[in-house]
């Protein structure tokens, strides 16, 4: 279906400061890296038929990239390594500062250098349709850092709580359905509700 | 092995303020907690093999505890929903009004009443051997709590860090050889990096 897809982006958007390499053939991720060139911040992900069939293309974008989005399978596969840590680890190694490991239900996880930080999923009574749930995180996370105007040091917990609110959101309802109607107060009053969840006072 | 078991409190024992009925033969659980007449906290946990086969005396138990400890696979089987929201709901109609979900490498959840709080697993670099996790939990959980003599109401979020904490020493090496040598300083360093893992600032 790809095949003979060629990317070019229009002039205009080779100056967008936050850029986000989503699902496809590695090369054609490198191609569209090298026309952003205004890109302070890259991020990518990618699936496990990838990682099979075109492994050196998507280390070259791994190089790349400065955040690089996968879920807890496919690590395990690119890295063989079962330990999520040391998993991320090496993909650090390959390139990027800061790797995302999602775990759907159970969260994520942020390797950010040799710091990490884990977030639980929010526990829904009831999912209606899983469908997009990683875009729906990519975007939240990326958007939130967008939003920032990339002032100062990219906040990736903040960003990776907004991400988990869109997803959360995202599969409460089929399609796009959800987010269509979302509001904005909608989003500050589940972060608020992640805080809630996660709180807990110090060791007296 | 335990047919003609039936265990006698000793008359010391019988005041104890925080009592663990750990898995057993929901049978015999409930005649512990016959006994232990001053216990003002009672916790509980169970196994597949009760819930097939005592599911009846496992009810039973359950009326009669505050604290029910139940992994996530065996709270499905206990109330035939897969939703764990849903499922913890449907347990605490049946009698404890704080139910721990425990979820093995992906962390914890606890359900009080109507409030959650979601804990991750501390992330490991390496894990030897996960026997006793469980017990190593529940231990640091109770330890914790009779620790603070129950003046006050019971804070499980931080009951559930000290479990994750001991928890996560316990794997690190085989039997209770890691345990043994444990020191209170590392117990605080550990909850002390379970507040780094989580913390996240609030949206601007």
């Amino acid at each position: 279906m790809f095949a003979e897809f060629r990317p070019e982006v229009p002039a205009a958007w080779r100056a967008t400061p936050v850029l986000f390499l989503a699902n496809i053939d590695p090369k054609l991720q490198s191609s569209v890296r090298d026309q952003v060139t205004g890109a302070r911040l890259v991020a990518a992900d990618t699936m496990n038929y990838w990682i099979e069939s075109k492994r050196a293309a998507l280390i070259e974008v791994l190089s790349r990239v400065n955040v690089f989005f996968i879920n807890d399978g496919e690590i395990r596969q690119l890295t063989g390594e079962r330990n999520l840590v040391a998993a991320a680890r090496r993909v650090r190694a390959m390139g990027p500062s800061v790797v995302v490991v999602k775990r759907g239900e159970h969260g994520v996880l942020v390797f950010e250098n040799d710091d990490a930080f884990a977030l639980p999923a929010y526990p829904l009574d009831r999912v209606l349709d899983p469908t997009g749930a990683g875009d729906a995180f990519a975007g939240g996370f990326l958007g939130y850092l967008a939003s920032t105007g990339l002032a100062g040091p990219p906040d990736y917990r903040r960003a990776a709580v907004v991400g988990s609110v869109m997803a959360s959101y995202q599969v409460e309802d089929f399609s796009l359905d959800r987010l269509k109607r979302l509001e904005d107060e909608e989003i500050r009053d589940r972060y608020a509700r992640f805080e809630r969840l996660t709180r807990f006072g110090p060791l007296a």
